[in-house]
């Protein structure tokens, strides 16, 4: 069939290089080199030890890496493609290098349980380095709510005002939640930094090895406890994938607040330069696109966590090469997380905050009248009476176009005579809020204690 | 516009009640009304401690409550959608049974903190009766494990015959992935178990609440650090979906397992029957129908988790009503996986293995080729030349349809001089099996270690 | 080992309990009576004229199924549980009311090719109904649109303000999501709406069946191509979900408008009160509770899709159990776009605008900014330099807290000497709308342009 | 707090670079070059049209144009990053080339139209290409079907043999999924072909421009109907990611066929060399690496999917930047379903069955089950007596540990008088194959006219 073979004349030649293509790593996996090292030389100390190497041949490998590692770092190390790997790349190189020595590496073990030990480490390592960078982002947002423990805002529910706050109580709600992603992100390290070497390619080895001495080395949590289970695991992956996609939504969360902070009718924030652009038509623009773009990332995150969770599903026991799809998400979601934190950290310590704007805004939507009910069940009050004696406020307030505490005294005692001049001081908002002391409110005395609380967090 | 008004007419009286429908929660989260009556006990206990009740309120308020449960229990209780929520339903009925102290509970209280209470405390149990299961789940493995230690069948990687394994080493490895679910959950109870009570609608209350002591009357972690993230917060659930996904993925990668293993062509278990249907049309089927929907219902468990992720993604601060829409993805996802993870205790419980055919399943596929090529460099051979001399015998084996062990001597020698007649004994996969014996691996004494390991989890 | 026994001994029972739960769908599947009934009638006449069966018996077929039909919709049928599914609820019950003839309906036909049948029906029905529902919420849009064609506000991009625009193009530019999505599902329809008829279990039949005949009777497209596709294929669920998904998306982006929108800084809207809910403690609220709701179920009606992708992942061929999981998440996807839409409906049509807010808020931005820069491109000044120019001009007015059209002829003058008086006219906000007269513009011809299209295709 | 300074003082620099890196997009957006050029060409040409440019400036443009693009395919072209984006970076360099000229083709256009209409053309080239790809892989499996359309195989449900089919039928099933899909492409491409040109920012613009004339330079379907959705629009994204999650779907359905066909307790299928992989270890393995890591990148494509979704939810009226986040997925998703195609394209070219295996094969599972109880209600037996009858000779063949027609006449009549040795015939699987020649079934006949359908399909 002529047809099908003109098409199928050209196809072989493409095909080959599309499938060298389509299974090689090496264009993300080198990302692992540094762990790939690590976990190699002590995969030779141990051998040695054991005495399945010399002490010679592990000392030659142990120095024969430490050059390959200051190669690549130094830009002078020639990756290859038709090497496929991370992993055979460096052990090519090694070989080059010291010779016959560069070729025992690799007993007792087998790619399944190489890769894995060192896509623990990394994803292990970019776990420690998110903690790190959300204390650094925790630290600004303290530092922005010691300023402002006396800056009130409306406090918000279903998006519409509720109760007046302080700023400070709002920047810790932020501070609250990353406290828990951190530890969250800890607790997933406990079962990420545990060593699979030792499974080999899934039944374990008939070598007498020591997985404990290279966890050990490797300052690791322990080892694996069943070779099968070792080299098809993935958990740690997707756990990390998950972690991150929820410090993304929280950042999400903080950018939906400055976005719509950042709007004039608002205009709570003025946006640091940097974090905005301007538009190549509209002259007045001022565009926080930084925040926009963050918002947006979320939605990366979640698709990188589902991809791997997909990709598990129903595989069979053990190591199926399916698995090779778990390094490209997790790499892209430690790129976005980490530079999202980064990014917000500097964000926020930029920001400067409008207590004006936000102050006149209390003037709207009757922050207060909550206060006005808890005044009245103080007098004795029953509170559902309470509550419909300040419905009535409000609806006179409203019907004059005034805030309750614009109301005349003959006007409110109209509405209930056991009210007295003294409510004026309860319906101002900074009353409201000071109130508020009992333990996670929004008064000062207990700002402070979670500022004491979240200072010890981020040391 | 009569064509409008036409339907408009009939429309706002359909509309009413669909708002209705829409945005009433009662008729699921009734499920929450053990947790609700605890924590309305709890607070009504420490609010008679901090004097806001008198002791003598609070016991009403308590046995009260109390009846209700009963009610509930034994089916009398009315639930009236009216009342929109479980909440409303119980404190409306609380007031019908004591009065006027009933109408005092909700002092220094929010439907904000309450449910997210309740909420926590049922995740929270939820979390903890998985763990039970598992372990439940656990025992029947290691029951199977047991007796399985010296049947052997194929490894594979990329579902390619690899090594033989001991099929406890299979089994166990089941083990593993739900010992570290287990510890995964009991990291999330940490994090759910946490009273938010006390946050009230947002920033706190004015009246002198002890949230701590609420917190230990209902045995939880701790409280709440910050008002506004307390009443907003639902990574808590988030990650007890996780959990649940990370489990349903494991429970559907045994489910591919058995129904591969079911299949005539490999005929290695016979499905207990009451886990199995037959087919209406075709009387010879049996067909593994629950493992099947078990491994379908994997989907439904990331959807649930998807779709509260979704619903986070850029919420502004504080509670916004987005937020109700996290209650029925969880109650669904701790039903499927609850009644999953029994299912499979069952079945597994169940399950017999057909040794012979694994056995007889060891012949294809030439599981020991890595014996022979570790045995040659055991002679001395560099590993490489070794490997290339074991593919001349898996190739001369093949081209004879025999198996490595069917060769004779001669026909070994001619391909390596070094090969002696002590070579069949290490061919023999039970030596195999039998010689790997590091930690973690498939041999004996390895085997037994884990199940040391693991029946100590399950106790 | 006792303790296992102990556990074993109540397992069993409680086991079987659990399958059956697991494995039944009639609690929900029963949505799928009519669909049923009208797929049994269609194959009872086909058989009837293929002289499989008499016309007695088909005749006997048909009037048993029409009194079922009326008995389920009297809500006299008893559905049983121990049946399993819908099919064989009806079909028992047709034989105890005709005998005989009612075993022979299920000739030529299996529970694959049925069950297909019957889901491919109601979800076709299903697209129809949201196409009527849409154009419904269309006309609704059309209606406010046209009341205001000339209230003006401000247009956002990054949610700043960026130029006028009339409300009636931000109202219709939802009318063109919708229509776009009308569009969508209609295709869906042509994929959905084939019979799977005649494909048997999954090879075909060796009865003489004619299954155009069946789709004919059915209104619907054709039949199935090849019959193991046709048992295993559920693209048409998936397609559907993902209509229904693309749909809540739409509905969350109004949200977001309505919400943001009633927040009294903007102030923009008042929500009518049906679909607004006050609060028991804080008595000024009215909270959008019902858009707060549909934009948080956007996240349900994706988890619906992503959790049958997931399932359909990697499935050998063809018809396995994982499939009966389709069901569920298109009903509850179904349910929840058919009802936001009704919703929506309700709400847009009883919304009021507030005009007067919306043009106080066309002072804040400097929305005219590029009207002054066109403006001076029009005097002959390259636009580089006019929109440099222009920027002084917001720099100035800036900086005296005032608009671009307060600043005095001398003051932009003195920052372009071309600038004449004429410039007033071109500021005004009213008449930068009025320019915008292109095709799909702003300007009120082209609104009136697009209303055409929209209304007919609402029609 | 110099902790803070010490940290912060690095910080400046370093976020700066953050910034650029975080929302530049040139990185990836250079893929547009081509539908950037086209679009800017239509767009000056229309601009000359419309008296807006002359004719000369036109004609400038679209030769300044025509050697960028000479320059980016043969490399020369330097891109910039702190140009951001495709779109800049070439309006940068036609300035460059042609002048003045240069700087007007912006004129009556805003980035916000440019980049979705680039988009568009992109989208659209890349969905057309797609349904070439699947035509050509339709193709070869109609090559294969060709040859084997009397191969015999069991065809399964629930992966248990069922009922005996042509490997022709099952070849072909694929087929129907995929004319699916391109049919479902086809239809996205509607959609997806629309030119937003016109819409400039958000309001359209006040220049004369004719939209439709662009769109019918560039081969589209139409234009927009409304500025403001025109500029938001993303819809078209998510369809064509939806088409591809469903492609891949379809990919990996097969490649679960394929991997457990090439296990050696099947043996169905010898795996062309080219698409698997042995192992350094394990010398006798051929692992199917290919067929894996196709069926793991669904999860990858799903991911693109949801990543988009999220992104989308909740968006405010119109451009936001969100909306840079639609590229890199679709880009992803593009390659691997382009690649995933092509590659299996090559696979299933070159794989060879193993009818033999298949056959002996069919002895296993007692698919001619059915056929025996047809045989019987062709003698008039009721079904339900037949199925019963047929089930008893299963059983006795199982014993016996035999197949159906390897029983004696005399043991077939003792279960039922009415057998006579015609059964054997009808037992013949290739008669059971044969008997089946509905439209859609496994028969020669039904298969030569699916056939028919599909090769005019591919042509």
């Amino acid at each position: 069939m002529s047809e099908t073979k003109m098409w199928g004349g050209r196809f072989r030649q493409q095909t080959a290089g599309l499938v060298e293509a389509y299974t090689e790593s090496v264009s993300y996996d080198y990302l692992l080199y540094a762990q790939d090292i690590a976990g190699s030389s002590a995969h030779a100390k141990m051998l040695a030890k054991q005495g399945v190497l010399t002490q010679d041949e592990a000392t030659q490998i142990v120095n024969g890496l430490a050059q390959i590692k200051k190669e690549i770092e130094n830009g002078e190390f020639k990756w290859q493609q038709k090497l496929e790997d991370v992993h055979m790349n460096i052990e090519s190189r090694l070989t080059e290098l010291i010779g016959e020595a560069g070729k025992k590496l690799h007993t007792g073990r087998s790619r399944n349980d190489q890769v894995a030990l060192d896509f623990r480490l990394f994803v292990s390592d970019s776990l420690r380095n998110w903690q790190e960078l959300l204390k650094a982002l925790c630290q600004v947002f303290i530092n922005q709510a010691e300023q402002h423990i006396h800056t009130l805002l409306p406090g918000c529910t279903h998006m519409q005002p509720a109760q007046p706050v302080s700023l400070a109580q709002h920047l810790l709600a932020y501070v609250a939640m990353f406290k828990r992603d951190s530890e969250r992100m800890n607790d997933c390290d406990k079962r990420t930094r545990i060593s699979p070497l030792g499974a080999a390619a899934l039944a374990g080895t008939t070598y007498p090895l020591n997985p404990l001495a290279v966890a050990d080395e490797l300052k690791m949590y322990g080892t694996f406890i069943n070779s099968m289970d070792a080299v098809s695991d993935r958990d740690f992956v997707a756990e990390a994938l998950f972690c991150a996609g929820l410090t993304m939504t929280h950042l999400s969360r903080i950018c939906e607040d400055l976005i719509i902070w950042a709007n004039p009718m608002f205009g709570f924030i003025n946006l640091p330069d940097a974090y905005a652009t301007g538009s190549s038509i509209m002259p007045q623009k001022k565009n926080p696109d930084v925040a926009e773009l963050m918002r947006g990332k979320v939605g990366r995150v979640y698709g990188d966590l589902f991809a791997l969770l997909t990709t598990l599903k129903g595989l069979p026991m053990t190591y199926n090469r399916d698995l090779q799809e778990d390094k490209q998400p997790f790499f892209d979601a430690n790129q976005t997380v980490s530079h999202s934190i980064q990014l917000m950290t500097g964000m926020i310590g930029e920001l400067t905050f409008n207590p004006q704007k936000m102050y006149k805004a209390l003037k709207q939507g009757f922050l207060n009248a909550t206060e006005l009910a808890d005044y009245l069940v103080g007098k004795g009050i029953a509170f559902r009476e309470a509550h419909h004696i300040t419905g009535s406020a409000v609806a006179l307030a409203e019907e004059k176009n005034l805030t309750l505490e614009d109301l005349q005294l003959s006007e409110l005692q109209s509405l209930c005579s056991l009210i007295d001049s003294d409510v004026y001081e309860v319906l101002k908002v900074e009353n409201a809020v000071a109130r508020r002391n009992t333990p996670g409110g929004t008064g000062e005395k207990s700002i402070k204690a979670q500022l004491e609380i979240f200072k010890s967090f981020v040391k």
